[in-house]
């Protein structure tokens, strides 16, 4: 991987010496990830770093009996650390990470970057950034679910899932946003139903078409 | 504050070079904390690090409506961080801290610590350590409020109450459990006459006993 490329995932790479430079671009390579394909599962497993060039991740939890919930999702340019929680005795919990799109990401081994880590302040301080990063995002989840009724809360992720694909049309099961908001498919389907007699959606088969945004979004922020 | 009691709180503190040890030692000082005193409020406030020497803290986050729910708790040799949170930029929330019991604290300013830790990979490294140290007690928090019912996170944490008191008799009000657990003071009094009736518990004014250890245990277990 170029140096150019990797200045653009480390803002920091110019504090890093020639030595720790190179040592991080030879040891990064290059895998694909399809749609719905399984990156990271659990603590067993700790692969590395993956750098996101394109694509989308999402990283979830998921309970005993199988139930799920999306805990946040990487982008391009995006580092994801918790695929490498061995780099830390104190991660203490299971994150599974699948591609929600077609992926290219970067990775670098675990061992590699724990290394250069543990000698180098400026990477240690920005390992620090990138998981008070996830932490914010975590801290904001527990508010939504603590203080958010469901509806407010369904309002709000179809109005960020409209963005991030850029269309008012959503193929998107029930299921699947069951999964996303760690709920059951039924809930859903009734909130749906309710969105839908309000005229906010209308629904078809594996598709949720938001037909009122601005009411979506003066449900969500209320 | 002396090396010796420095190195408790900081376990690779003979990595640091002697003037940063100087430095650090000259900067901490001593700050008391009577039982309900709020320690941190929000993010405004960037007080420093707080290295518990005595007693217990609550960390807690509040609703608009004023709602609120215990999100970790720290005791003696413990390193409250985000009373520093301006120490990151990527620590986007306000948690709020305060002394659950009389409180003895020493006190390192958020510039000295973070200067310190610009440079010194140790204590960046050890500072990640931290933070992930909390991330997990959130992820398992998390994890408690998604898929656990009510039942079995009272029925735990009044367990974790009275190992903590040492003690089968808590003084506390129902009002107070539910700002610890996020939820309103009738939701817990329903709860609790039922475990009453279950025999679980025994209730009185400003009281809680704990009358059938096995079987609360056996619940939270569930």
């Amino acid at each position: 991987m170029s140096a150019m490329e990797m200045k653009g995932y480390f803002p920091m790479w110019e504090k890093l010496t020639a030595a720790q430079q190179t040592e991080l671009s030879t040891a990064a390579y290059k895998q694909s990830f399809g749609k719905g394909q399984l990156v990271h599962s659990g603590a067993a497993d700790c692969t590395g770093l993956f750098l996101v060039q394109s694509g989308q991740l999402r990283a979830y939890i998921v309970s005993d009996e199988g139930r799920e919930i999306t805990i946040y999702r990487l982008f391009e340019r995006d580092i994801c650390l918790f695929s490498a929680s061995c780099i830390m005795h104190s991660i203490q919990f299971d994150i599974s990470i699948e591609a929600e799109k077609n992926t290219e990401a970067w990775l670098i081994p675990a061992e590699v970057y724990k290394q250069i880590m543990t000698d180098s302040a400026p990477l240690a301080n920005y390992t620090n950034e990138i998981m008070a990063s996830r932490f914010s995002e975590v801290m904001w989840l527990v508010e939504q679910i603590m203080w958010k009724s469901f509806d407010r809360r369904l309002a709000g992720f179809l109005l960020e899932e409209s963005a991030l694909e850029s269309t008012a049309k959503l193929k998107i099961t029930h299921e699947l946003i069951g999964k996303h908001m760690g709920t059951a498919r039924e809930v859903v389907t009734r909130m749906l139903s309710y969105f839908q007699s309000e005229g906010m959606v209308k629904l078809s088969r594996g598709m949720v078409e938001l037909t009122n945004k601005d009411k979506l979004g003066k449900l969500a922020e209320r």
